[in-house]
């Protein structure tokens, strides 16, 4: 086993990471920039290292200052966290070739995932259920609404130079379909100087459901079941939860059966996210793989009771997994708020600022994980996120009661936060319901 | 069920009880102390009402002052929390008789249980073992050893107007008992005036075990498994785990069961806790019942799942049980350890003061419950706890890891705490083995 781990991140999962390492008996190091130095992470760390200025291409995107202070620490490997430089192929290389083993996949596994052609191939050829849509670009309107039945309407329309909704359409039937292609190709046009268009299914109201999945070097994966992550705001995930509601169980079984299959055709070792978006039928579909370990992991600790930070550094360090997959059952439902330095009132602007008091919640079934404390100072460099609110109960129903509570026990003086707007998200029908979808805080907090 | 409740205690189990009633949708009430008016209990509550002065008998102990706050307040129900008027059949009775329900049992199995005499006798009625011992003082010396015979060697000879150990012998074989039996009633007559001696076991290595039982008004009565509470310091607990370690499953079963019987004996409602002595074989003896719900009652939340105080909550309101026997199974396994404001290098000293920074511990497997915060100042009228970290991991050994990293991450500049002397016993092979009894602190750290 390693005897001293890097971590190259800062804030709650820096945090989350030397806890795994004190309770393995690993010493930890910690990286900082310049406005983090009173930071949390570099106050639990066993050793901490400054590696630059505040921006972080300054400091935890700078990968020969981070070799560099693993080379003074002499540490034996290397934990990137989420963000940063956690998925960046060349680093995890640079790590390898350093001497330092890489706490997450292998750089060829991380690159042929994060191209999404290539890993939508990789899940085709998996067995993994992909969004139906057209082989290549519509040519002949007429062969387009051939291939519109056979994928099912309501068929999106979308631009192959796309972006922004530009020359996206959404046709119900074979008429309105021969309308919108022309329109669609029209405005693409206009807007990209290329009018190739193709068709894929029209979900309407997504479900994001994503499976987590960890590997070891010996070929044994496993699935510790999914989480939902439907309430979103501009692609940014709010609240997290598992199991996922009204997901009928063979459903579940499926999506996590396809997520096992998806990561063993990539042959792939460590922690993984395979994301899916799942239709009004639970019907899934496969979206990409998140080569990390994920902002979003508690809720899957808490119902499953195993340690995703610990299993990680397990297997980087060539053991097999420590349980084998009907080891792996599900208690009870939890629930993780993001609790962000952001005023809801004001569109969400990020509101850095120093904490002048701090009470953290806590009680049954309250997990709290952040880098913050009284007197700590939020700097305006790095995410908004300052901490990790997760909740554990028996029932979904409880689960709800017990983070509601837990919100209304946060006080962070000095700044304002988004435990208010959960607190809203909570109480609303849809999301008791457990029926939202990722529409669903547009549609009824934000707007578009 | 109710809309209001009261609650007549501080600290964090005022907290605790405060966080029960929110996810309930239930107003609370707080009292609090002159003293108290900074606390945590005063800020969370609905509803505070100062009752009176610093000490204790001044404020906490004053019933017309308690149940007048009751009566201004309007609430439907009062929870006495533990210590204070928690046990004392009096305050229960003009709760009730002021028309407020008292949220524990009735005044009558309170005081039947409260009196040692009695309770010993109704465990013996409902079968449930008590420390072998004669039947009355003994006269006679040839009869005292064919009662030693029937008891089992080494007996423990006590002076029945005995106090502090004076008087108190232990015999290994009959030619020891005669010898030992003259030279204590010689010491008793001596201190006490009254030369009167019985026998009973000797139990040398004794471990502490207790069972939590709940029981409703309806005639259900379930068990949750029991605790283990062996680290004591003047008999005063310090670390409490469930389940017991090293408990064979037979004698598991064997002494929750004699706890369902006791409490189903004195027609108990509510939740109670009933306590053992266990020696090495295993074999173990009651001691007494605590009417109440006890300081360590999360262990068993953390293994249960169960909400202990929500659940005192249902069953005074006239509810029945939300669970069967047959519902309650174990999961993992859970320590905790009472944080105290004393200084362990200096004879456990209390140590009150404000507490100029604070930095609670958090992460995957740990609650933390406590009313204090950063700018608390703890005064130095109450018990010395400022909180009880809880830790629920897997296993044993991963439990003791887990508190471990958490006790070094509490921080609380400007007094000292109990977190180190924990972190020492938790090292300690003898507890590590799980094999440790009563009288291991006094014996590896404290001495006598």
């Amino acid at each position: 086993m390693f005897q001293k781990v890097l971590i190259a991140n800062r804030g709650e999962i820096a945090v989350r990471i030397i806890r795994a390492c004190r309770e393995m008996g690993i010493q930890s190091v910690a990286v900082y920039s310049t406005a983090d130095a009173d930071s949390m992470h570099v106050q639990l760390a066993d050793e901490a290292y400054c590696v630059g200025g505040p921006k972080s291409a300054e400091s935890y995107l700078k990968i020969d200052q981070i070799i560099a202070a693993a080379e003074v620490a002499n540490v034996d490997a290397i934990h990137p966290g989420y963000g940063f430089l956690a998925e960046n192929a060349h680093f995890n290389e640079v790590c390898r070739e350093s001497g330092f083993e890489f706490i997450g996949p292998s750089p060829a596994a991380m690159e042929k995932l994060g191209d999404k052609n290539t890993a939508r191939s990789m899940a085709i050829a998996s067995d993994v259920p992909v969004v139906p849509g057209s082989d290549g670009l519509i040519e002949d309107d007429k062969a387009a609404i051939a291939t519109a039945n056979q994928i099912g309407f309501p068929v999106l329309i979308k631009a192959t130079a796309g972006g922004g909704g530009k020359g996206m359409r959404v046709a119900e039937n074979a008429e309105a379909l021969e309308k919108a292609l022309s329109q669609a190709r029209t405005e693409a046009q206009a807007a990209f100087g290329n009018g190739g268009v193709y068709l894929e299914r029209y979900i309407g109201s997504p479900r994001h459901v994503e499976v987590q999945v960890i590997a070891d070097q010996h070929g044994h994966v496993c699935h510790l079941f999914e989480r939902d992550c439907s309430v979103q705001r501009r692609h940014q995930k709010l609240i997290e939860e598992a199991p996922s509601p009204n997901l009928p169980d063979a459903k579940r079984k499926a999506i996590c059966d396809a997520a096992v299959r998806m990561i063993r055709g990539a042959d792939y070792s460590n922690a993984g996210t395979v994301e899916f978006i799942v239709d009004p039928n639970d019907d899934f579909f496969f979206i990409e793989v998140n080569a990390r370990i994920q902002v979003e992991h508690p809720v899957t600790e808490m119902i499953t009771g195993v340690d995703l930070i610990k299993e990680q550094i397990r297997v980087a360090a060539g053991e097999e997994l420590s349980f084998t997959q009907d080891q792996i059952t599900v208690t009870g439902h939890a629930l993780e708020c993001r609790i962000n330095a952001e005023n809801p009132d004001k569109n969400f602007m990020p509101n850095p600022g120093t904490i002048s008091k701090f009470y953290a919640p806590g009680g049954l079934g309250v997990r709290f994980d952040s880098h913050v404390y009284g007197g700590y100072t939020v700097p305006p460099h790095y995410d908004s996120m300052i901490g990790k609110l997760i909740v554990h109960r028996p029932t979904r129903e409880e689960a709800i009661a017990t983070m509601r509570r837990a919100l209304a026990e946060i006080q962070t003086e000095g700044i304002s936060t988004t435990a208010s707007f959960h607190d809203k998200v909570l109480q609303h029908p849809e999301f008791v319901s457990g029926k939202h979808d990722t529409k669903f805080v547009e549609r009824e907090f934000t707007g578009k």
